[in-house]
């Protein structure tokens, strides 16, 4: 049996998303995998819960029902007022797992892979930004960078394209990455109102309370920046191509709607480019995906067309990737 | 650099494919992979060519191509009556490819991995009928078994149910694993008898002189049984129910085809069971594919369904499959 040890850091959605699947399947994953994973420590906004010996999970997860944070759990000496780069720097774990939405994760990421720990992350700016730095350091340091959930929640689109096709160049990657707005879409082609449209995606959970990321497509831009950084190199955020949603019209809409045509925010990957905008596309096209599904169309010399479509969305399916990377960097399977 | 021999067994389309590839893209694994491979032996059914300091891939491909066959090979001294079991005996390799239909390929492939050679197969019958025990060898030995192409060509379905999705547990698959049977199918829905579609089938060299093995679902069976075998655990191939499309009318499938629905042989395959029969589906189905792309439905218990398509048969498409695997079993890199 192997044994390996975990700081979790964030304690969200996905969060507790992750800690669900680690106590629902901890039998599963010791009987598959031979593996027993131990979570040593878990970081909210207000705390950090830590207990070498492992933490109970139920009672974890029972505090943050409860009581909405984790500066409330029960066991007073087990609570540390510690942040993501402290965690990393003085809690004793093999894998870092960062499923928070901190821009700046990128300093503890790299302080983690330095100390000789695998990063898990769901969290896409440290990818977007930094992925040269992190990719040499963890090269350096022979330890798993893995990021399947940044893009397609547990679809498996990044281990695909890291590790799978490896006789092939691929040309062009087409996507539609962003579940938000092709909700919105599709209700306005439906016949809502663009605002009626935002409003329910937001009470289903779907959009955020701050929708911008979604509509303006910088959260589809992360996306392709992440597809371009595995798929040929690392570029640029700032020279992406984006156009979001908010300037199409609803008549637009629903007029390429009528004629037989959906309208998605595509993404469109190609060596040394980035573009992000509204396309109108045939109804039977493998990119017109309804509700959150995600779907990426690969091109490449021998293989030609390759469709992979998914979930892109939803707690479980994000916790689907943030696990299977932790598995597979608690194997230290290769990942190219 | 890496460098790397290889015993290529089998010089059909499909092997003679697998050489155009390594012989164009020669530069580009160097560069991308620092990974030169040279084959150092060719075997066909008339004979094998052997050069320990690598063949010249252009020379052979030529001579097969103005000879049909490679015991016209111009250097004398380089042409052994050689057969499969001897090549791998014999001749000093670190991978072994099968690209035959020996249907009892499995005594060589047992012996490549016994002497600690990788193997890499786009022929099936080993697969089906004795994964249980190459499996074995392939661990005691450590050296990587891989058979991408014997699925969906050289799309990653193998390398996808192998090595992704770790934290799910896979419930079902659904998928049109057989091009053959969906351009008969979908020929009769657009008017053409049987008969006239097969032998249509038969001149675009979609489907081979003797089609039973596709009609009858053979095939299709053949890889329902390897997608159970990866997943689950090996199946016996006698245990399949297996139904071809030669039972069903032209006119049930033009019949369904005009209230809306497609016929397609599908396979399902689950824990204990492998099912190829033809089904009913509506039109914008996932499953509901054309020409010779493949197609499968991962249903798993947390990313819910994953749909996976692109080609399921092609030279070049076959070839992504095979190099794909030759590399990975060069890079040596981990294949659960």
């Amino acid at each position: 049996m192997k044994e390996i040890s975990l700081s979790l850091i964030g304690f969200g959605n996905v969060g507790t998303g992750v800690a669900e699947v680690l106590l629902n399947k901890h039998q599963y994953f010791k009987e598959k995998y031979n593996l027993e994973i131990k979570v040593v420590s878990i970081t909210d906004s207000t705390a950090t819960i830590w207990d070498p010996n492992g933490i109970n999970l139920k009672e974890a997860l029972e505090t943050k029902e409860s009581f909405g944070s984790l500066k409330f759990w029960g066991n007073e000496y087990e609570v540390y007022e510690l942040g993501a780069y402290e965690v990393v720097e003085e809690i004793d774990s093999d894998v870092v797992v960062d499923v928070t939405n901190d821009k700046n994760a990128t300093k503890w990421h790299l302080k983690a892979l330095k100390n000789g720990k695998s990063v898990v992350t769901s969290n896409k700016p440290p990818v977007v930004f930094s992925y040269r730095e992190l990719l040499r350091v963890s090269s350096e340091k022979d330890v798993p960078y893995l990021f399947e959930a940044t893009v397609m929640a547990g679809t498996p689109i990044i281990h695909l394209l890291r590790s799978a096709l490896l006789a092939d160049s691929i040309e062009r990657i087409w996507g539609v990455l962003n579940g938000t707005t092709t909700f919105i879409l599709n209700a306005v082609e439906e016949g809502m109102s663009f605002e009626e449209a935002l409003k329910k995606a937001q009470e289903l959970g779907i959009a955020e309370r701050d929708p911008s990321n979604d509509i303006k497509g910088i959260d589809a831009g992360y996306k392709g920046v992440i597809l371009h950084n595995i798929t040929f190199y690392p570029f640029d955020f700032k020279k992406a191509y984006i156009e979001g949603i908010e300037g199409i019209s609803e008549e637009k809409i629903r007029e390429n709607f009528k004629k037989g045509s959906v309208t998605r925010l595509v993404a469109l990957v190609e060596d040394g480019k980035v573009e992000i905008k509204p396309r109108e596309l045939p109804m039977d096209s493998p990119l017109a995906v309804k509700g959150t599904s995600n779907v990426a169309l690969i091109e490449s010399d021998l293989l030609g067309e390759l469709v992979i479509r998914g979930a892109g969305a939803g707690i479980k399916e994000t916790a689907s990737g943030v696990v299977s990377d932790i598995i597979r960097a608690s194997l230290k399977t290769k990942y190219l």
